[in-house]
Formats: structure tokens, sequence, C-alpha cells
């Protein structure tokens, strides 16, 4: 079996257009696929409405009680459920879910030192129950997740939505052949961060050692990378990264072993 | 095969206590099962902490796109997962779930006409999927349910509660023994609205005529009797009314056929 896991970043989530656009694509992906998103933009949002401080470190929120109601509801309730109408508004039969449901993904919380980022946890592959995930998929359903998991005695964790893709794509990686999507604002990886056409449409480990050495790969795009070749290295077939906007065209970078 | 649906109200789900004493309850009722809940008052708490002002008609919210985002936020978000997050921690493998899930229920939206009740919608039996529902039941998961549904174009929609659960209820029962569980304040319908240990166990269509003419069933539970009775007419075999604090007891009123 083949299995493709996307990802999408809030910025597709929260914008109506490019989310009609990209559910329509993604409805005619063809074969077993599964969909992770973010939502952090709204998030921010609603918590400024609501008197809260967002508070980031380092990218990550630290998520007091009130935050976790916050994302809760935004990741879990309102991106979640917009997405999973406008798939099946497409046709696509998709199911939205958190790690709490069907105890699809177990977190650990994040220990208080050396930041206490509340109520923030750490998934890995051994957290992912891949048998539950196949059934679904076994069901013709499409599961679309959200990054807000549990730690299986109560308590819902925030978690960050990158990791959950890979460790779900490594996961169904132990049984199936997985290819993992990172959808974002560009086409690919970039030759000319100012040209979306100079995409680079593979980078093996030995090419993205050259393409650090020359500066062409620099900033974000490194741990991104990196993140991507240890997927790789974890049994996923092939990364992709690519356009959210354009999932149908031919523009991509591919990630694989040399 | 015999299914039991419950339904729950909002004041279950939003008072932490009452929740973790249902939740190991209801995880130790056996065989397949499925829940509803409500969570209005948190809604309605949220609406005016974002500076809407709630508005109900004959207790049906008023949803315009605000509200909407509210209801889905707080109905599919945070009470939805975290019912969820506290019955996987009894060992209860709740899956939660909205109704464009999986398109488990298609609603219409009502007419705007003789009243505007914006983004609310009303659901059949027809609108259940209830090939579907089977399946996840099969995989041993335990469907949680909220009230926000879907026209299958794109649109959610605010729907009742307790009528998602005697929709379903109605549509499983074209399959299976389908049980209807009401779980509220009370432990049953009773004799003396004062005590609540004078609960009538029986009530059948003709006891319920009598009931009504000494006026011992009176305002509110009339419609709620009448509604149980319509249900239990299109294939329910028995619609129960009993407290949410006290599942496992044996007080209750079951209505059935004479």
């Amino acid at each position: 079996m083949k299995v493709k896991v996307f990802k999408i970043g809030g910025n597709v989530v929260e914008n109506a257009e490019l989310l009609s656009a990209f559910a329509a694509d993604f409805a005619a992906v063809q074969g077993p696929k599964v969909l992770i998103h973010g939502g952090g933009v709204r998030a921010s949002a609603l918590q400024k409405q609501l008197g809260q401080v967002p508070n980031m470190i380092e990218g990550r929120r630290v998520t007091d009680a009130d935050t976790l109601e916050v994302v809760t509801m935004v990741y879990a309730g309102l991106c979640n459920k917009n997405v999973v109408a406008r798939l099946q508004s497409c046709g696509c039969d998709a199911i939205g879910l958190c790690g709490a449901d069907a105890n699809l993904i177990t977190a650990t919380r994040r220990p208080a030192k050396p930041v206490d980022y509340g109520f923030v946890g750490d998934i890995s592959v051994e957290g992912v129950r891949t048998e539950m995930l196949l059934k679904l998929l076994d069901c013709g359903l499409v599961p679309v997740l959200c990054a807000i998991n549990h730690d299986g005695k109560g308590q819902l964790l925030n978690t960050n939505a990158d990791t959950v893709a890979s460790s779900v794509a490594q996961a169904l990686a132990q049984k199936a052949e997985v290819e993992l999507v990172y959808c974002f604002e560009k086409n690919g990886v970039l030759r000319d961060k100012d040209d979306d056409m100079s995409v680079i449409p593979l980078i093996t480990p030995s090419v993205f050692t050259k393409l650090k050495e020359d500066g062409v790969v620099a900033d974000g795009m490194i741990p991104k990378l990196e993140n991507s070749f240890k997927a790789i290295a974890a049994g996923v077939s092939s990364v992709v990264i690519k356009s959210a906007a354009n999932l149908s065209n031919n523009l991509q970078t591919t990630l694989k072993n040399d």
C-alpha cells in the first residue's frame, strides 16, 4: 500500500480562497491519504480577543490552561471542521480528528525545565496508533489531524503540527510506502529565493551538503530539510516540498536518499 | 446487534467533576454505544467574552456567522475533545466527531421564514450515514457526536443535540436494536417533582395519556416524552430517561410501547 501524508499550515486553513483551491486539488489526489493542519495565526488572534497575551518562545506557544482552551477550540474545532466540511464538499471523505480521538496519538508532556511550556506535548513514532489509522484508511476515510493530542490520562496537550506529520508518516512507513508532502508558500526549495520558479527538483543527502556549503539553502530551511531526511532515514520513502496553492502542478522539490 | 445511544447536556460536559463521574460509568457500559453531547452554556459564555449577544428564540440559538464560529469552537473543539480525552482515560475508545466528519450527518438549512435562525440546520433520519456509523462501531470505536453538522456543500450548521440523538437512534434502529438514553439532572420522570426518588419506572403510551390527564407530567416534560414516543414509533426499542450523575444505578424511567 502507498499512503500520502500532507501537512498544510494555518495560512491555508485560515484563508477561504486558498483552502477552496487546496481542497479541490487534495480531493483529486488518488489513494489513501492523511492531512495534518496548523492554525496558529487564528489562535493568536482569538487569544488577543480574549485579553490573553500570546507568548511564543523559539516559535513554540507557551500553553497555560487558558491558552490550551483557545488552541483546542481553534485547531480541533474551527479549523478542523471547516477543512473537513470543505473537503467533503469536494467529494473527499474526510474525518477530522485530534490525537485523543480513537487514541490515535499519545503525547508526553514536555518537562518544565529548562523552559516551562505548560500544556505542551512531544510526540514520537511510538505514540502513534498505526493499526487504528490503517483501519480508518481501510474504511475509505481521509483522516484530517490537528496538532492537539493527549497524554492518555485525560489531559489534552498542544503539539507541533510538523512533528505530528513526520511522526504519522514514520509510523505508517512501518506498514506502507509513505510519501510525506509539506505544503507551504513557495513552489519548493528555491535556488534563488526571489525566483519562485527556480525550484530544485531533487535533493539527496549529498546534494543537501553541497547546497549548504554553497549557501543556497540557509536559515529556517536547514532544520526543515534535516527533519525531512530524518524521516527518510526512519523509513519514509520520500519527502516532497511544494506550494499548497498549486498542489496539482509539477513544481516541487523531492527529497530522497542517494 | 444492540446499540445504546446516550445524550448528555452541556451541564455534564462543562462540569469537570460530573464529567469524570459520567465518563467512568459510561466507559463501563457494555456493547456498542454512541454519545451525543451539548455545550450551550459555555457557548453563551464565550459569546459574551467576545462581545456578542446570545440571541435565543424558543430555546434555539440564532446563529449568525460569528455565532457559528463560537459554537463550532465550543461544541466540536473544547467540549468534544475534553469529553473524548476523559473517556479515553477511562479505557473507552471514544472518537469525537461532528456531522461533517465522514459525512455522518447532513443537515438542511432552516428556511429564513417565519424566523431567520441563520446557520441553523434541521436533520432527519435520512441525513444519517448509518453504514459508516456502523463501520466505526465495528472498529470498536465509540462515536462522540456534537451538534455541529453540515449541508454537504461546505457549510457547517448548528443543530439541536436532542434531535441529533433521536435521529441517530432511529437510523441505527433500521439495522440494530436500539436503546436511546437521555441523561439529565433528575433521576427520571418524577411522580412528585420535589422528590427525586419518586421515579416512575415504566411509561407506555397509555400510561403517558393518564399521566398527562392527572397533571403529573406537565410543561417541558410533555414534548420530551412525545418526541421519545415518536422515536419508538420509528423503530427505537426503548427510551430511558435518567440522571447523568448516576448512570450505574437502577433509578430510571423506561419508555416503551404498550
